[in-house]
């Protein structure tokens, strides 16, 4: 296994070590796999917590701070973080004014988030959730009942983040959470697999000469394993699937993320994007804004996901709204 | 090869184009692999052109905006750019104030750069150059005489980037720009190859169990193959041929750079971030500052460099100065 790590059952409490030591903003919570802002007891404002696995980084530790996360909870590597750590993320940004947890749909990760926000409910704290299901390649999955939840988190974080900043109720940010959730679709494709550092081998096999089209963010199987394509194929095949889905249609305005999963280099995604926007060109879908990048990432993997979210006037402002977090900064006047 | 990509001699230019339509910021000089801010005719401004090889992205276009970059020249993967592509950059972003030229060490860079900046000359453009060579695995190498230079670049543009910024004089540009480079030390380390599109295989072989410390971004020999080490023992390695050479001193304060090379996960790179960390405190070194990301790549590389600036007064507040490129974006009051 070639990885620079110590011990593999100790990754996920060494990286976080490692990530509050470089950025002095986000602070852990003592004892448990949880970031929050540093600044995070903002009066009046609804609070915003999301996490699952790790191995997505810079999902989520990397979206905290001004106009998105106020927490993000960390299980171990494609594991769902256990409900006494989604309720210690919950309590620890907590402000009065509720919670909107923002849950991919794993059924562990459903099934311990819901747990979380009953113990936060006793404890009265107001909790809403949204389960996102942007993969539009598969129905059922391994871990899922329905659709999957990936890379097209990171705009719900954006749009539900700066709804939040604003002062909105928690019924008003799951709202414009939800709308981005329902007009949001996303679709991936593999070169390689991804090693679990306390598996020590690789999750799937996959010959030197395929591709797997439509996996998930664990390695989890996808469609099809087929003979690798061009850049211009795979951009067909990921946005034919994700466009027919929703539909977008001609005239509709989007924003556009390219995500790498671990080890694509920048030059292939932006080869990837070159493709998608000539795609999006030839459909009369007018790309808003793009985003191109390692959003949510599986480990080492090679390969990208493609995520389209549909822009009306209120999602198109709330994008554009100023993000101060890790990876994401966007410029303008913060109400801070 | 498992690539997302077209057709292997195209990957510059459809890269090139895929970056500038994600990107509506950078501008693309039609016909030439040169990148320009899109508002870069400030008055009164020296400008800073840097470049080199592709496949090293996010680097050199990545840093291309407010306080760092004003043009980035791409050779074809890791080939020098061609005097005609550098004078190209110099005369785009000419403000009348002069054009100082960030090269990183390698024979072809610096010849080709120096050509470039004779034709710049001719045409009444004044020119300085510094060159970079943070690298300290080996004091010559395949492609240079002298050491390399590797990711440290990233604090140069940075540091110069600023001064230039305040509307200093090219000689005061030159000045900090080289107290930067006299202050800086690198080195690093892979666990894998890389392989260049055109080439279609990887560059150099490696067994599974096995490291290469010292190594270059460009796949070129390191000091020596080892078997895998454990992320402490990698940050003692390369911390202690760092720190011994300048040599960094109890009380110093640093900013420390972890670089991904290319297919290296945040969470290894964060996990060697507490390694060194802890080993700076150890040495009583302060570390000022942290970056952590992909900021200089070698494609698909699997490994890391570590980057040390030793700071003053001066360079801290340079560091510290608004920047807002792709890849590094820091807050504050711009004067732009």
């Amino acid at each position: 296994m070639k990885k620079i790590i110590n011990d593999p059952e100790q990754v996920v409490d060494e990286m976080l070590t490692g990530m509050v030591m470089a950025h002095p903003e986000i602070v852990r919570v003592n004892g448990f796999n949880v970031l929050i802002r540093k600044e995070s007891k903002k009066k009046d404002k609804v609070t915003l917590i999301s996490g699952g696995g790790s191995g997505h980084e810079p999902a989520h530790g990397g979206f905290i701070g001004y106009g998105m996360l106020d927490a993000a909870v960390s299980g171990e590597v494609f594991t769902s973080p256990t409900p006494d750590q989604i309720l210690e993320a919950i309590k620890a940004v907590d402000t009065g004014k509720g919670s909107l947890l923002i849950v991919k749909n794993y059924s562990g990760d459903v099934m311990n988030f819901e747990m979380a926000s009953e113990m936060a409910e006793m404890d009265g704290i107001e909790i809403e959730q949204v389960i996102i299901n942007d993969d539009v390649a598969v129905e059922d999955s391994t871990y899922t009942t329905g659709r999957r939840g990936i890379a097209g988190t990171i705009f719900v974080h954006k749009i539900a983040g700066a709804m939040a900043e604003k002062g909105a109720s928690l019924s008003e940010v799951k709202r414009v959470a939800q709308k981005a959730i329902n007009n949001l679709r996303s679709k991936g494709m593999a070169l390689t697999s991804c090693t679990v550092p306390s598996v020590g081998k690789p999750t799937f096999e996959i010959a030197e000469d395929e591709m797997e089209v439509g996996l998930g963010i664990h390695g989890e199987p996808g469609v099809e394993k087929i003979k690798i394509k061009s850049a211009a194929e795979i951009a067909e095949n990921l946005v034919d699937s994700i466009v027919e889905d929703l539909p977008f249609k001609s005239g509709d305005e989007v924003a556009l993320l390219i995500n790498g999963l671990g080890s694509t280099p920048l030059m292939e995604l932006y080869i990837l994007n070159k493709s998608v926007q000539d795609l999006c060109r030839k459909r009369g879908i007018k790309v808003y804004k793009t985003y191109v990048d390692e959003y949510m990432t599986s480990l080492e993997m090679a390969g990208a996901s493609i995520s389209m979210l549909k822009l009306d006037d209120e999602l198109k402002e709330l994008l554009d709204e100023p993000a101060d977090t890790l990876v994401l900064k966007q410029g303008g006047k913060k109400d801070d």
